[in-house]
């Protein structure tokens, strides 16, 4: 009963057979290897972009600060939800990788619609040298609130970054489980979309800690490149991150792991109405949040079960608490019946 | 007949192990998880350090940059050899993560003196605001040209920088390999001879990408683990960061490893010096430099063996071009005497 | 018919005077010369602290990011108003000189409030390294909407920070024009109520370009010069600074400029009240806004008065627009006279 | 007799005219006033670069940093002497600007040649994303040892340059002096030469602090100026630095005041050779190194010469210390027969 996040449950079986298999003989460093070269190009395939240019780093904030770093001169400010990743939980690692960029929130919630995006990008760079320079939109999808954007949300939002020339970042540490929900594909869902750069997140979904940045126009690779490198990111041994997502294409596993994942979610969903509780977001994928009083929440983390709630434990009994559940894809249907029944006898 | 570099050679079974091991249900992430906890323990324990603050990073580059930056202000300069990696392979991770720092060369080659690097203290921080704030000395052990510095000159060295109130940052990509050809515990190639923060380093010697930074006095911690996080080098799944180190303090695999790679490299060299051929390094450990004329290298590397020559094979037959043999524990003594055959052959 | 800016105006002869006087024969360089060692002394005197470090740098911009600097870790936030000039007006300059460090924005006007501030400094510091470490407080002292705290509201947000450990920087762009206003010593509206680095402003209050930097725990003077010669602020011929300063200390020319400039204000305000407009900031010195219909904003700016108002002179004639009116030394009584007419015959 | 800096001595009086001339009235701000924009006009037809971007700023640190920043990535490499003022004299600065930057010292001098140039290149950039990318190159004119480049010396540099792709950034502190020497226009210094970035300098030649950075490429204009704002490096009151700047161009004043420093400095030249002394730089403007045994060099100095020699006064009385000497154009000519009268007595 372990929904405190996607980032805590194993590997599937595949991915260590994949690094099993890679783990043969020598071969050569830094990402020049057969395997990296190969699984590249699979992304390349994935994503209907032979010319995009790819690359692996290790950890999500990597991806996305790269990602930035490339888009954003120092002097620049980038746009995100308030709750963004990039913003919340980073520890300034967007500011760090960009030589001390700005973030600007775009007031709202998690997800950011194109009038607020306007006003905060009209709010900024028209103070000449005073304010920074307007730099990247960076949209996260899923949210950090556990809801999808559709296709039409996503071009509505990139077609005002367009029209003040701005690039486009996707966050994407849970990509699949957007993609798999929205039943789009890849492409459809970051270049046809208007994104710029885009990171294919594995580790949530499964991998042991690799992302792909995917960099649709290749004039931007040469500056990744030395970034990552500069950044400590270019792993000499790199068949290994190659390894994992090859095992990660390989037959679509990404899609499955998702699926297993949102099919999790879903079940706790019907559960959670089932009870009667009130569920914040409608639009979710693998991740919901959902409100119980202080009490029940004790009683049901007491019994075993591991997730957020928003609050103290210790308070008002009747007060509510949003109680924050990730489904991973290890999960089975019977660890979500028994939280379920958990909840059941608290509530 | 794999010699080009100690990063192109596979895993041992051990570390493979390890993480199926640690692959088994929910935990908690970023490195809060039990493995992780145990095997910081472990490693105090092996440094004979029980206050010692200890992190795992995934590259060496990340290591030695982000203990840099933690004795280093940005207005100061570090003291190093000129063909020291963080100089030289790094691709300003340093200047990077210490915010716009300064390497000093210390004159000379791989090996530092405590006479140069004196010279090199002197010449820098005698010009006030001026020039840079001294910094910290970093030394590398086992050194890019594959030297070892004995435990005597390591401490005249340390001493140096103690006297001028420096903080010392060992680089130990190959710290194993130098330990066990010194005959060194950890603790005395560490602290007992004046380092500050020390790199463990697990990459070269067997794992796929693991460092471990071990800072000794822990009022330093904190910063570390910020700098970590923003450095985007704290994985959330810890555990297969964790499990990869476990398995290397297991038995003190890591010894086994280094001696299997400093034994090969001793078999290379004495079949060298029965050829006749000069070797540079007489103080190696795993690494050796040795010079040979154009045309048999041109040979000894048509016929398969790999590993880097100097200059270009196209040019002077004649000309001697010094070759770079680098030894990792995966290599058989049978591949040692394939490699000394094609030499002989082509000599 | 000049209220765009209180730094538009020219200098008052002594400044002007002060510098022909230091124009004599050679001294040695970058603040080592005898007028600059006086003024800093001066300094210390204004404000009651003998062992205060202070250092002139040119703008406040510079003084600002240099202070913050000194006070904030690249990996902590600073807390600032919304409106506060190192958000808006600096061009990330707190970002760049802090190495990447963060501006969280407490929620409310210009003026932060305790419960506003304690709210924001919870809101951060709480996720482990995932997010920023809590860096200083920065208060603006007028702030950017012209309204000056009592010292009473000064130490109430003071002890907010003290509360959590976290030092105090004030801007003090108009700190002159709020000391007067207040009847308060230079030491009393800074360590007197709790603030750690003290920028004494002197550009926008006569100077032609010069800020002092008090920093009143001298542990941390090294650190500031050092960031200040590498902020490229450090001037050779520092006479020159120096001189400016030493005239606005002579016979307390600074209170004698900000009296005049808060007098014009003041006669603004009674001008503007007597014709029925409304005014924003009762708490003012040298700076108020004020609302009239875009009509009559665009009647007064075509008849030659200078000043910023808040959107568009084009659009709805009926519509009310802000108009910001900042009073330098050097007005006269008349040309406030002048305006007010204009705004009568407009309103 | 005061031959320790260019930077100590008084600016002449039509800098001190030209500031009260500007001090009337209210302006605009920033560098959008008529003085900025026309001394910015000036500046293009001195350098008869109708197309360029001109920028003021207050020290040569700032100039040479923003410029080199404008010039190189963060992960890359400028190459520069190893004495140059860059490397030995601005505390970082120049990696701070860049964010990170390395300096690439050329082999040799204060002069660099262009085989040593070429090797510099060769040694860097070959290693891909491991050493860091190749950028700009920069030259000093006056070197930091007193000598100019011939036309044709600057112009076989920048060939070099130019032949690996890479811009040229001449740090022109001394640019009048070299200029005057050389008989050369501004022109022909900078762009007919190949240089893309110059700074004109000022301040050592005669004026408080005022610096011009002329960017050939108006391509790069926009970056330059939101770097020096967020350098803290745009005055608000720009008119005081327009006003020197207008000074300094008026009736070629600049060429004035570094005809006088460099006469000086040729009387200064003879009478050493008359007294049999080795001066070390024969390609000499306003600044000399010569050779005395140390306890002449105490005597001079104790009777009120100042200057910087090479060494400590104490110690061996006949070693040769260098002396440095500088000449600022206030100095007479009855200043230097009185320091010559004192060497003729001492040696």
């Amino acid at each position: 009963m372990f929904f405190a996040s996607d980032n805590s449950g194993p590997v599937p079986s595949q991915v260590l057979e994949a690094i099993a298999r890679a783990n043969e003989g020598h071969t050569s460093g830094y990402g020049s290897d057969a395997l990296s070269l190969q699984v590249a190009d699979r992304i390349r395939d994935l994503f209907e972009a032979p010319e995009a240019a790819v690359y692996l780093v290790p950890t999500g904030t990597a991806a996305n600060s790269l990602a930035l770093a490339t888009l954003c001169p120092p002097y620049g400010t980038v746009f995100c939800s308030p709750v963004a990743h990039i913003h919340e939980d980073e520890c300034n690692a967007p500011e760090f990788y960009s030589g001390g960029a700005k973030l600007t929130l775009v007031k709202g919630g998690d997800r950011m619609t194109p009038e607020a995006l306007r006003a905060a990008i009209e709010g900024e760079g028209n103070r000449g040298v005073h304010g920074p320079k307007r730099g990247p939109v960076s949209i996260t999808q899923l949210t950090e609130k556990g809801n999808y954007y559709t296709l039409e949300e996503l071009r509505a939002l990139t077609a005002v970054a367009r029209e003040y020339g701005l690039p486009v970042h996707l966050d994407g540490a849970r990509f699949a489980n957007a993609a798999v929900k929205l039943g789009a594909t890849p492409a459809e869902m970051s270049w046809k979309s208007g994104v710029d750069i885009c990171v294919f997140g594995g580790t949530k979904n499964g991998l042991m800690g690799v992302e792909a940045v995917v960099i649709f126009d290749p004039a931007r690779a040469e500056e990744f490149e030395y970034r990552r490198k500069r950044g400590a990111h270019l792993f000499s041994k790199h068949r290994y991150l190659a390894a994992q997502m090859d095992a990660y294409l390989e037959g679509d596993l990404w899609k499955e792991l998702a699926e297993k994942a949102n099919a999790r979610c879903d079940q706790l969903m019907q559960g959670l109405k089932g009870l009667g509780l009130t569920v914040h977001n409608d639009t979710h994928a693998n991740m919901i949040f959902f409100e119980m009083p202080r009490a029940a929440h004790r009683k049901v983390l007491e019994a075993g079960a591991v997730y957020y709630p928003s609050g103290d434990l210790e308070g008002d009994d009747a007060e509510l608490l949003t109680g924050r559940l990730v489904c991973d894809w290890s999960l089975q249907p019977s660890d979500v019946s028994a939280f379920l029944d958990l909840l059941r006898d608290a509530a």
